[in-house]
């Protein structure tokens, strides 16, 4: 009894009804401590060089960021029993990355909470991070099984095609090649040095592009330090990766 | 009522009631479902070049990982509501590494028990391993909230003093320079190059010790080039790093 007049006083009484209203549209979760939920909002450079307490979401984003790996790494796990573990870690990688939180955040629309709580531009990151805050916040705010539910039905089932990440190529080196073919320009890996580092031997390899010199990587082994090579010089080149 | 038969006749009447005493012993935990238990002692070593699909902990550990990481993550978050994340993230990182885990697996005796299913000899990495599998194996044998309370227990409260885990330094650059008046050498810092790398400054820093070069290190800063660089420093040296 006591727990449903909070909750209405919340939602319907408080100066921060608004929020709470954006909330339950925005991310069909109906918030009961809103407090977190506008901490979730708040960027620190809103803070005006308060650097005693600063007031912020960072907190709040590293252990939404904690319990997004878990839940994800978890779904993961069940949904795919005979995958090995690599192929788990890079899955759950494809989805937790930057990239990927930026773009849902936009598409659930939290740029547009965010303005109301913002004087300059919302960069991309800005949204990712609060959408990592909010999930600290549910979490904190509803418990385990609802935010794990919440972070299942809102971004895994809704808002992500996992078929489609699967078949996301993040092998550099096969994309770089795909790529010299598309434009008819001739590759080459090559070994740059071999030195023993903590008695391990350390290979560095060069990717060069119609026989000019792109990118460097360095790697204990041969294939992590092309990949790392191919990496640099995809970016280097522009292409588009996936 | 049939719960309390089924753990029974884990525990007591199916042959591997050994492994479920051990483990109930060791971890003061009991376990219902006693085969992913057996799954979370099993190393890959074990299956004989099996690859079609290879009866090994490493899924497990994957969970217990995660699983981990955000345990201690959430217990920090609680225990120090007025640090920033940068603080919280660095100790978690000192607690979840893998040298942590390892000790830990020794400390509880998860090498006296991984040794009745191994047949060569038990390093430390396959302890601290299978220290791992073992929270993920609580983890889906318990739930969230009965291996979270076992995370706390026996890992956090127990084996772990989170005061001393403060004060451990691991500023790679101070350790080095504290070792070289220790050991009255000379050290300096070097700057090697400074190049463009996607638009970026790419720094080069080199560690000497008596005018004699002995690490290099890159990033994207000078501090995080020259902590990399010293980081290696003190592994060249055999400077026991804390």
């Amino acid at each position: 009894m006591f727990s449903f007049f909070k909750r209405k006083y919340n939602l319907y009484l408080a100066p921060k009804r608004n929020l709470a209203k954006n909330i339950k549209k925005t991310l069909h979760y109906e918030p009961v401590r809103i407090n977190l939920f506008e901490l979730a909002f708040h960027h620190k450079s809103l803070n005006n060089g308060d650097t005693i307490y600063p007031y912020s979401n960072e907190r709040l984003e590293y252990l939404g960021d904690a319990f997004l790996s878990m839940v994800v790494g978890e779904y993961l796990f069940q949904k795919y029993p005979y995958k090995n573990e690599g192929f788990l870690t890079k899955m759950r990688s494809k989805i937790v990355k930057r990239k990927t939180l930026n773009d849902l955040a936009q598409d659930l629309g939290l740029d547009v909470i965010l303005s109301d709580y913002s004087i300059g531009v919302i960069s991309n990151t800005m949204a990712g991070n609060a959408f990592e805050a909010l999930i600290g916040a549910i979490y904190l705010d509803g418990g385990y099984e609802k935010a794990k539910k919440f972070v299942v039905r809102e971004m895994l089932l809704q808002h992500l095609d996992l078929a489609e990440l699967e078949s996301v190529d993040d092998n550099y080196k096969s994309q770089l090649l795909e790529w010299s073919q598309k434009s008819n320009k001739s590759i080459e890996f090559k070994l740059l040095s071999k030195t023993k580092t903590n008695g391990r031997d350390l290979f560095k390899m060069a990717v060069s592009v119609d026989e000019e010199l792109i990118s460097e990587g360095e790697a204990y082994n041969k294939k992590s330090a092309e990949q790392k090579a191919a990496q640099v010089a995809l970016r280097c080149l522009k292409v588009n990766v996936s």
